[in-house]
This record gives structure tokens, C-alpha cells and sequence, in this order.
């Protein structure tokens, strides 16, 4: 495929002469534009397994072909989205959906197309066939202490397949809470959530880190245990030193100013990992950039600066993308996505952070919004093509991608009923 | 049936007893206790054909057991509820979920029982097994001719279905719409779903009424064609005098005063039906009054004082639960709801419309508070329970549901495995 | 006027027959009915100094007849409202609207009237003619050290108003924040949030507590230093062990689950003061109870459960009424606003915890249901009635005071046109 | 002025490099770059008389300087943007804030500096001196005929004084409704008000047109009579050919898909006026642009392709700038708000609106965004700038007004505590 790829670049008259105007505009407001190019070609952002089939909502799912119906059809369709963008050298599983039968062999496919193990992703929101007790009423907050126990033993499980992987740290996503005013207690519940999370936190090996998520509703919808960064902060900081908030972007009530969120968690040392998407209503978990791309464009700016600044001394974060492809090609839908998230770390790379502080010591509000706007609206495709180009990837990879009828390939290999373990 | 619940209701010499201290407090104020007490027993709503099993989230679905698994098993649940509340005479179906194979023989199951069938349900957001088009991008709404014509084929259908076992109106809920920007042009969907709409309610018998439902998201999260209650007028009016909007509680924005639309629905001659259920977030489909009864409360005394004001010439409209039920067992919470909806129905009653009207028109704001909250905070249950006990029910139908042990009966009866069809 | 009251309430018959009755009820579910009048006659609530005039919006300001225009006015009118309702024996003194001119006069004014001083609260949001400073770009928070010092300093004033006047607590409500992307540096303005609050705990007496407000917007509308609860913990567990967060009901997002804050933060013994309120859309400022009943009692067994169970060791709780009167005579509304109040509690004193619990460890949903309902939907005026009779209060305060013409006296001692202070 | 925005015009050579660059470009993808420019030229939005001073909140208003004191001060601020920006050659009057005392005269200023009168705008929303009859419960929605013909009154002088001014349009803007459930009888303030509107369209001149603005809530809390842009069409179709409806980018519950609404008025042929503004949280009234600009983006889509398919024959649109401007100087803040308008509008009219549709019509959602996205994407600032250029406008109007020193010559001439009427 590289390839196939090379020659498609090869034919990119436009981009050199975009690249080029681009490069000179920049240069005169002083950006060292190689080094964006550079950061863009290393920024990576892991695709979780549940990933790459068609998703679905309550009211039912409509497959796409060719989906992959195991573990090693999806690491191979990650490669297919690493080869093509170079932004997506990580796959993040999903246990149990994605138990690797023999992990070193999981494990040296993945190397084998240049693809790392990122943070593995436990779940007690479903029940399993033949599992002991049910997480209908919960788990790592149970009031029953056999079905926590069975909650933290799976955690613990995810932790020893995600270390044979060479995976450094497990997110945990709880649909814990409830969903009528009366049926949880709310102050036992997060107490055992605490206790629950410690107990995975000994299971641990020394180096690996803990991402607490939190989200405020759904599955359950009255409440949830960890409604909000504010609750998983707390947990965080009883937990351990190597636990940290995630951060998924879904996962806020309307109007939430979540930037002010990024920074205060940066600020205090905690911030551990960062799921994208977009949405419009709820955890809508739409490509990332599709709907409220200068949100996401401010988001960065705190991540830039606040990792830039990194006084508290947060760990490398996670990144990874959470969304749901209910509609479009999955792999094409991904693409977007990392495309949509090169374009927003590209454009507030652009801010000139100095100018910036000027204005804000100055009070000069105007000031301010002319120079994260002079940022945005700056057309940073081609020093997003590019950073594709340097390290080997598609110029256009959705062009390439349809150009080299991938998707039709793989209906040929895998049928148009092959259906994909996930949501 | 009837009998164990004869013997439950004797022993009520506590209801009596309060009954009785209510009605002195009630009459001192002039109330008709007596009317109420009939205007309780005599109100009726229906069950839909997809409520008696456990309902789901996206992220999954627990089990109850002895769920009904075919609509002989439904409508006898339906049934069940019906002696328990004596609020329920009436099933509504969802096809092709619910397809009876022999209408008459179904007819005759719901008569014996004392169940009439009310509004029918067509479902154009799901693909069914060797469908010939796919709903995926749309029904009613679709840019292809072919897969609106089969949408109107299935609605055609459901009239048929419905008109065979005494229906009189068809409801029409559309997940129509796009999940991205650009996806749909928003007015060609609009003017398709125009045209459609119109071709099915030709195919409806001169006496039926059709209900057009509206809702801002879910499951599509971008753009749903019927957005809200005046795009859903708009159609209804463009659609004929026998179309109506539905209202559904749980289809609106954070914050909407929903009692507003009822009231300007009603004045205007266009409100035909109300799904009843709750939410705290979105369509989150929970127990009526379970989260906010005061709002409950509100939009009954627009209903009531609309259907008492009925210049405009609005049908008897048809009521619904439509709730999802993911933790209790769905037959107490279906009369969780029905209680719920005659605690805000009595209460409602209860208000004192010429002392309001006076305090209105005097501008008297604290009185006129004063007025609504009196009526609200009285303790209506003995009437309410009374209403039941009137007409054979059960004072308390789910401590009699429970000392009957209906539910092990259906769990030895049908299995733990058994599962209903629905979301 | 106690006499009046006494007068007014003598003709009770109807009210001891309804308590008589429901005294009965209760008792057969074994509720000690004495001892939940007792706490509802000890439930104080403060009435801030602003609350006695109009409010208005950014969009006006409509005039009631005889406001109070100077301090003596003010606590003048607490008394009114304290001798009718003997639930508001307390007030809350904004500064520098109403700065005493002699602090001990006035101090013998409240008492002579039965009222104390409760937390007093400093205003940084506005400019008082003269100031050095402006605080258009935020005043804890400030960039410039100038206008923290002043801002500081300003608190300090308010704390030794305070000390004189008997209060024990400040509460800091910053407007500080930024209208647009990029105006302000999120860390930084944190960082000097967290300093200025550090040096006005310094100037408290050893005695004194800290309550620490959040608001997620308005009168900024892109973002506010102090977000939410999850920003104020921090900052109150920063700034000592006696700085506290106080939740004001109006300050969040649409749908926040409230009463799960409240759980959290007297969980981590860090709650401190409670702003009442309700609210459909924002920070309305609406009357307690008259949007969402059910909510603010569910709040109320959070707070009732959480202080009974007061493991963390919070302090006990300051209560007050934040609303804005811009439609009715405030006398009133605050009167209607005590009764919510009083009727919300009473409605959570009857939850039966122990049933309750056992209801929640057997996960059975619809009976932890019918528990919360089932103390809910009891009418407990006369229990709220006979908790103001016990103190020599008005059985029906809105009666008597419209009974005695207050408010057209206090018009013909200060006429049409006067003016409070305040918003 | 304008010589000199010539002078600082003429040192543009990095302009005209980079539109050189841009219009190569865009001609490789079929655009007509100059139609596009044209289009920009021709584009003019109204600034209302109530929008040169500094705005504020409810919790207080901080000065800028130099603020007009009255309507002659206010054209002439008018004329300063109209020069920078080429794009303001209107502007709306607010009465009773505004009104001229002599009419010819002010239309002679307005003319001289190139300047027409837009629609006029009526104020029932707070009362004058001297007022008859209070609007504190509402006007053309009141229960008292007396007030309602008071506004009435009011709407016609206001026709009377645009009408000798040139503005062909009436916009109603009503706070009317309630703070608290029970306080108005929905229906009955609802048949007011189409009365009353009735009654107002009578008074127009033949030419006028009307346009009926909606609003969720503020300045009420509980309900406005004109909630939804539902009621807006409803009333306007009752009211006549002539009246329209009016949207307001802030008036709309949280997540609202507006571009939606404006497709459906248009749609229908009543899309009369439109009023820009941004917003987080509420009616936040900030800069255009300033928070979600690819919503702006997608509506002017919406508009564009609406008016360019008006085969339900809309009028020309009103245009208008609705923002308080609260922290910056108003002319800057509306030059930015400007500049964003054009913006949005270059991007939208780059949409390849005719492979959109092919990517419609054969469901590939990925190209749909793709193409949405290339548009957006495209930084367009060289086609706005040349369109001013073009024009005698400044390439850089903020830059401008600081090197010419408006503000201080501002002051200069007015002082720093001149105060304009308004919010």
C-alpha cells in the first residue's frame, strides 16, 4: 500500500504551491513553520477497537460491508487508517469484546504494521454470557460486594492482557448510577466507586496510569456516580498519584465551557487522556470537528499551552478517538476525524502565544479575539498535507483510500454480512 | 383476577378514612368530589404493544423474566394492568413489531379482556429482514423514490392492520433526518416528507385521524426533519383536517415550556395525542412523574382547561405511555405512570379556574401561585385509589400485583429467557 | 403585630382538624409528628439586605410601592417577615449596598426585632463611584495587582462590617471571568483567584468561615473562574479548612443533577452554605419551589441524610434566600419562598431512611419509588402551618400580612417612588 | 476619513499577493471570484441606534468613553463603521430611546453620510415617564385593553416616525408573558397578542412589512407568548401577507439547529429579517463569530441557498447587528461582528453547491462534509478585504480606526462619562 500511496502523492503540483504560499505568509508573522510540520507529523491518536465496525443507537444499526468480525481484521483495518494518515500508529482495546487468544501473536501483528498498544478500555456496563452476577444495578458501585469484586477481578484481567500487549495504563468508563430520584444512595455509591478504584489501582503494574472518565448521563438517567470532571478529580486524587481524569468530549451537559475544564486539570496535575468526537445534543459521538470545530480548535489551545507549560507535571496524554459510525465508512469516518484533529492542533499552533499574553496583560479584549481568530481562520491544510507527506502518508487519504477501493476490497474478503463486536 | 382483587380492596378502612377527611376538606372549598372521583375512573390510556418487555439503551439491555415474546403474551399483560388499574383499556399496536396473524382472533383476545385498540404505530427507522430498500438515510424523507414509496407501502399496511382491529388513527414518528451537516438538503427532506405524509393519509378510511409526531435528535444528531411542534403543525395543516400533532414528552430541547405548546396546539385545533413519560436529559424515557411532576402537573391543567375550552374543535385526544422500561419490571412501572398520571390528572382538576381567572385578570401573581400550589400540594390519593375502587381496580395495584405474584406466575409460565420484541 | 397574628390565628378550626388528621396518618406509618414540627419551627433561613426591594433584568426595573431605602428600612422589613413566618430570623448584609453607618445601632435594631446577622457578602462586580480600580476585567482574578489588592481589600472592609455586626462567615461570589475566546488566560486568572482568597482567609477571624460561590456564566458569557463545584472544592480545599463551597441553586447548567453535588461535597465535609431559589432557564431568581418542587425536595434529602450522617464534619449549614422580586411585592415573595422551603423539608423529614435502605441494598427500584412518592405527595401544610403557630407566627402568613395591609403601609410612610439598593 | 483609509489602503502589497494567490486557486475549482467579491460589496447589514454604547447586565454596566449622547451622535458613530467597513449602510432606530426630533433633519445627516433607515423598533418592555399604564404584566399580551391600546398606540407612532424617515419595516420585539406557572392564561395573552398585532398591521403603510420576533425566555422566567419561531409563523400567517418572521441567532433553547429554522421560514415565505449575535449560554448578545462560527456558517448556507431558490417569494431580508457590547468599544465590537458576517458569507457562497447535491442525492455523507468542510475551510479573508477595498473601505478596519485614533478623538469631543440610552 505505501506504495500505491507514494504514487498517488506523487502527482501534488497544487499542494507544493499551496505549501509554498502558505510557508511565505507564515514566515512573515514569524512562525517556524517546519517545526508545526514536524509536530503534526508526530502528533498519534489511537483507534479503539470497537472502532471500525458500524455503530448504532437504541432504535438499531445499519451494517456497512466488509466490517471486521475479529481481533486481527480490526488491527488490520487500523493499519489500513495508520498507513494512510500516519496519525494513528495505536489501537486501544476493548476487553471483553477484543481478548487477544494469543497475545504475542496480537502483539506482533500490530508491530508487524507499525502499530502500538495504547491504554486498554475495561467493561461492566453489559453483562457477558455465563457471568456470575449481572451490573444491571452497577458495578465497581454495587452495594452488593460480590459484584464488585467480580467488576474489580475484570479490571484486573483487562490490566494482565493490556501488560502482555505492552499497553501502560487502563481507562475506566463506568455506566454506574442510576436512573429514578430514591434508587441509589448517592454517597455509598460513590464510596464504593472509591474503594472499587483503589482495589484496581494495587492491581497495577509500577508504570502504568489510571483514567478515570466521567460522563453525566446515559446509560443511566437520573445520575451517574462520576457526573462530572469535579467528581472524577476527587477520585483521582484519592486513588493514587498515577490516577488521572479523562477527559471525552461528549460527555458534558449543554454549554459546558470545557476548554476551562482541560486547563484547570492541566493546572492541577491530573489530566490523563483525551477522547475525541463531537456532538450537537448529547454523547452524540459524531467525527470530531463536524459540528463545533472552534471549540475544538480552543481545546487545543489549552492543551498546547497547558502541556507547554507543564508545571504540574502531567503525564504524555492519552489521545484517542471515541465516536460512533452509524452512517459513514468507518475507516473513512476516522480519517476525517484525525484530519479535522491535525486541522485544529495546526491552527492553534498558529496562536501567537506572546502577542497573546500582551493583549491579555493590556486587557485589550479586541486584541485578543483578532489574534485567535487570525489563527482560525488561516487555511492550515497544506501544513497538514504535508506532515502526511514527510512521514510517508497519503497526501488526500480519503482520496486515496476511495482511489485504492479499499472498502470494496474488503467486502470481497470479508462478505457484506461480517458484523463487528462493539456498540 | 377481579376477585383476588375484591378481596385485596376490602381491607380499606384506612382508605375510607381518608377518603373521607378529603372530601369534607374538598367540599368546604366547593369542590365535586364525586365528579372528580368519575372524571379519574373514567380516563383511559393506552399501552403500547412494545412496553411489556425490558427496554434498552445503546449500550445494552438487561433481561426481567417471563417477558411476553409474542403479542397474545403482550396484549394479556396489557390486560393484566388493565384489571390491576382500571386506567388502561387500550393497546396500541407497533408494526411490524406486532403483527397479528389473525386479526379477528387477536380482536376477539382484547375485547375478552376489556381492551380496545387505539392508535397504530409504523416503524420506518429500523430495516426489517429482506426489506427491499434500506432506511438508513431516511423514509418519508428519502431522496430516492423508491424508498419512500416502500415507506408508504408499510404505513398503507398499518392502516390496514389497524383498521381490521378497530383503530381509528395512525401515529407516525419519523427518525428522518441527517447526523452531519451538509448530509440532507432540509428543505427537499421537508417537501419529500410533504408529499408522503399526503399519500398516506389518502390511504386512511374517512373516520381515521393521523398523529405526526415531532422530536430534535435522536437517533439522528445532526438535523430530524420533524423537528418540533411547528414544523409538525405545519405539515399537519398542509396534510388535511384530520392530521394532528403528537406531543411526546420527552421529545423536546433542555428547558422547553412544554405546556405552552399544549395550550397554542389545542387553541389552534391541532393537538390529536400525548405520549406520556418522563426525563431528566433527553429522550430518556423514564416512569411518568418520576422527575418532574409539577410539570406534569401544568400540562394537565393546559390539557384540561383546553379540552374544556375546545372552540377549535379538537378530537378526543389519544393517550400513550411511551417509556422504555431498562431496570423495573415494565408491568409495575406501566402502573407506576398510569398512578402518576392520575395523581397529576386529580390534582390538576382540583384547581380552581374562576379564582384564577379573577387573580389573572387582578395581575395578583402571588395569588395566583397560590391557587396552582394549593391544589397541587393536597394529597389527591385517596381519590385517585377511590377512582380505581370504583370501577373494580385495585386500591393499591402494586401491592396487589405483588401479592398475587404475577410476575413468578409469567417467569414459570414463559421462562427467564424469554424476550419481547421492541427496542 | 404579634398580637395581630395571634388574633389572626385564633380562628384555626379547620387547621387543627386537618393536623389532628393528618397527625393520625402519620403516626400509623410511626412518624414522630412532634419532633418534625420541632425542626421545622427551628429552621431559620437568612433574608439577604438586597431582597427587600424590586429586582429588575438587564431589560428594566419595575417599581413596587414603599421599597425600603436605607438599612434601618431593610431590617425593618426582615422583622415583618420574621414576626409572620418564624422562619427567617436572620439577615445577610450585602456590602457596599448597605454598610451600617453605626454598626452597633444596628446590631441593636436586629435584635430588638428577634434577628441576627448571618455571612456577609462582598460585591467585586460593580465599580462604586470614586473606586481607584475598575472591576470590568474581573477583581480577584485581575492581571493587574492593583486591582487585586483593592478587591482584597474591599473583603477585608467586609469582614470587619461583619465581625462588628456578629456574622461568622463571608461569602465571596465572584463575577470574574472573560465574555470571549482568548480575553483571558484560564491558569493565570485561577492562580490569582486562589492567592487573593488565600490573603482574605488570612484576614478572617479564627472564628470566621469562607463560603466560596460558582456560577457557570452570566454576567460573563464565555467563561467564569469559578465554573462549578468541582473549581470551588479546589479553591475552598486550597484555602483552609474553614473556606467551604455554598451551592446556589440557579448557578448551573441545564439538567445538573443537584442533589448529587450536595451529596458529594457534605461527603467530603465541604459544604458550606446554600443559596435557595428556583429556576426554569438560568440564574432566574424565581421564588423557592415554583418551577421545580420535586427537585428541591430530593436536595433536601440529601442535606437532611447528609447532615444526619455528618461524618466529614461540616459545619452547620448557612441558609439563604437568593431571589430576585421583580414581579411580586418581595415581602411576599419571600414569604411564599419560606413555605416552599418548609414544605420541602417536612416532605423529606417523612422519607423513611431505614425503609428506604433496605428498599436500595434489595435493588428494588420501584419500591425506592413509591418511598420517595409516598412522602412527596403528603399535603403537610399543617405540619408546616402548626411549626409557625408554635413560635407565635401566622398560621397563613400571605393572609395575614394582605389581612393587615403592610405593604400599604409601609407605601404611606415611604411612598411610591422609593428605592432600594440593590440589583 | 475617507482619503485617509485610502492612504492606509495603498500598502497593501501583501494583500494583493495573497488574493492573487486565493483567486488562482479558487478558479481551479470553477469559482467566479469576482462574483464572490461583488457579493461582498453589495452586502449590508443595519446597526441599531441602541448598539454605539456600552451595554451591561443585570448586575451593572461599566462606561467607555466617548459614549453618543444622543441620535445625531449615534448616526454620526454609524457613518464612522459604514466608512471603515463598507458594510453598514443602515441603520435601525429604537423608540421611544431614539427619536428624532426632527425627522427630516436626522434623515439629511443619515443621507449625507451615505447612511438609509432600516425597520424601526418598538419598545413595550419598560416603562417611559409619564407612561399611562405599566407594561410590568405585559402589552400587546395584557389583560387590560387599556394597556394593549397603549402599545398599540406606541407601535404606531413608530410607524409614523420610520415612515418619515424612509424605513419601510416594523420589527416587534415583545418581552411579554410570565415568571411564574399560573400567572397568565396562555391562550388568552396568546389571542391578545394576534390581536393586537392585527391591529398594528392595519396602521402600516401599504409598503411596510412587519416583522415578529420570538424568544424562549428573558425577561421573563416561565413563558413568553412568543416562545418559538412555531408562534412567530403562526401569528404572522394570522396577521397578514405582509408579516413575517423575524430570527434572532440568541433567542433559542440550548442546542436548537437554527439553520433548520431559517430553511423551513424560507421554505414557507416568511423569513422576514434576521438579527446576528453570538452565544454560549443564553441571549449572550457577543460578537458575531465570536463562539460558533461554523454555525453561522451552515446558516448562512441556509440563506443563501434559500433566496436563491425563493420560490415562496421571502422579501429581501432585513439584516442586523443585535449585540451588547459590554467590555469592548461598540465600534470595534460591531467592525468585528462585520468582518465575520463576510466571512461566513464568503465561505458559504464557496460551497460547490452543485456536487452537493449530486453527494446528496447519492447518500455519500463523507463527501457531503468534505464539501461543506473545503469551503469552510478555505481562509477567504483576501476576497472580504478586496470587496472593502473595492468599495473605499479600509483593507483592515480595526487597524484603521486605531491608527486614525477614532476612540480618543471620541473623548475627546464627548468626555468619558457621556452616556448612550439604551440597555
Amino acid at each position: 500500500m505505501k506504495e500505491k500511496i507514494q504514487e498517488l502523492n506523487a502527482r501534488n503540483e497544487r499542494h507544493v504551491h499551496q505549501l509554498s504560499h502558505l510557508g511565505e505568509e507564515l514566515e512573515v508573522k514569524g512562525v517556524n513553520v517546519d517545526r508545526i510540520i514536524k509536530d503534526l507529523s508526530d502528533f498519534q491518536v489511537a483507534v479503539p477497537s470497537w472502532a471500525l465496525g458500524a455503530g448504532g443507537t437504541r432504535f438499531g444499526r445499519f451494517r456497512i460491508g466488509g466490517e471486521p468480525s475479529n481481533l486481527e481484521e480490526k488491527i488490520h483495518d487500523v493499519g489500513i487508517i495508520n498507513d494512510l494518515t500516519g496519525t494513528a500508529d495505536a489501537i486501544s482495546l476493548h476487553i471483553p469484546w477484543d481478548i487477544p487468544d494469543d497475545p504475542s501473536a496480537t502483539k506482533q501483528q500490530a508491530e508487524s504494521l507499525g502499530l502500538k498498544f495504547d491504554a486498554v478500555n475495561s467493561n461492566t456496563f453489559q453483562d457477558q454470557p455465563n457471568q456470575a452476577h449481572s451490573y444491571k444495578f452497577g458495578s465497581l458501585c454495587n452495594e452488593n460486594k460480590s459484584v464488585r469484586d467480580q467488576a474489580i477481578e475484570h479490571n484486573s484481567e483487562v490490566i494482565d492482557i493490556g501488560n502482555a500487549l505492552g499497553s501502560k495504563a487502563i481507562t475506566v468508563w463506568l455506566a454506574d448510577g442510576s436512573s429514578f430520584p430514591g434508587q441509589a444512595n448517592f454517597r455509598r455509591t460513590l464510596g464504593h466507586t472509591a474503594d472499587s478504584l483503589a482495589q484496581i489501582y494495587q492491581r497495577m503494574p509500577d508504570d502504568w496510569s489510571m483514567f478515570i472518565e466521567y460522563k453525566p448521563y446515559e446509560p443511566n438517567f437520573y445520575h451517574t456516580v462520576i457526573q462530572d470532571w469535579g467528581t472524577s478529580f476527587l477520585l483521582a486524587n484519592e486513588t493514587g498519584d498515577r490516577a488521572y481524569t479523562l477527559v471525552d468530549l461528549g460527555h458534558h451537559l449543554p454549554n459546558t465551557n470545557i476548554e476551562n475544564i482541560v486547563s484547570t486539570l492541566i493546572y492541577q496535575g491530573k489530566l490523563g487522556g483525551f477522547h475525541f468526537n463531537d456532538s450537537k445534543y448529547g454523547d452524540d459521538d459524531l467525527t470530531v470537528g463536524s459540528i463545533k470545530p472552534y471549540q475544538l480548535f480552543l481545546i487545543f489551545n489549552e492543551l498546547i499551552y497547558g502541556m507547554n507549560n507543564n508545571v504540574a507535571d502531567n503525564p504524555a496524554l492519552a489521545w484517542m478517538i471515541d465516536a460512533s459510525h452509524n452512517l459513514k465508512d468507518p475507516i473513512e469516518d476516522l480519517m476525517q476525524s484525525l484530519d479535522a484533529i491535525l486541522v485544529a492542533r495546526a491552527k492553534a499552533l498558529l496562536i501567537d502565544q506572546e502577542k497573546l499574553k500582551v493583549a491579555q496583560l493590556n486587557q485589550d479584549v479586541v486584541e485578543c479575539q483578532q489574534i485567535l481568530q487570525d489563527a482560525y481562520r488561516t487555511d492550515v491544510r497544506p501544513l497538514v498535507a504535508e506532515s502526511r507527506i514527510k512521514v510517508g502518508a497519503a497526501l488526500d487519504p480519503i482520496h486515496a483510500y476511495r482511489s485504492l477501493e479499499i472498502r470494496n476490497n474488503l467486502i470481497a474478503k470479508r462478505g457484506m454480512d461480517s458484523s463487528a463486536s462493539g456498540l
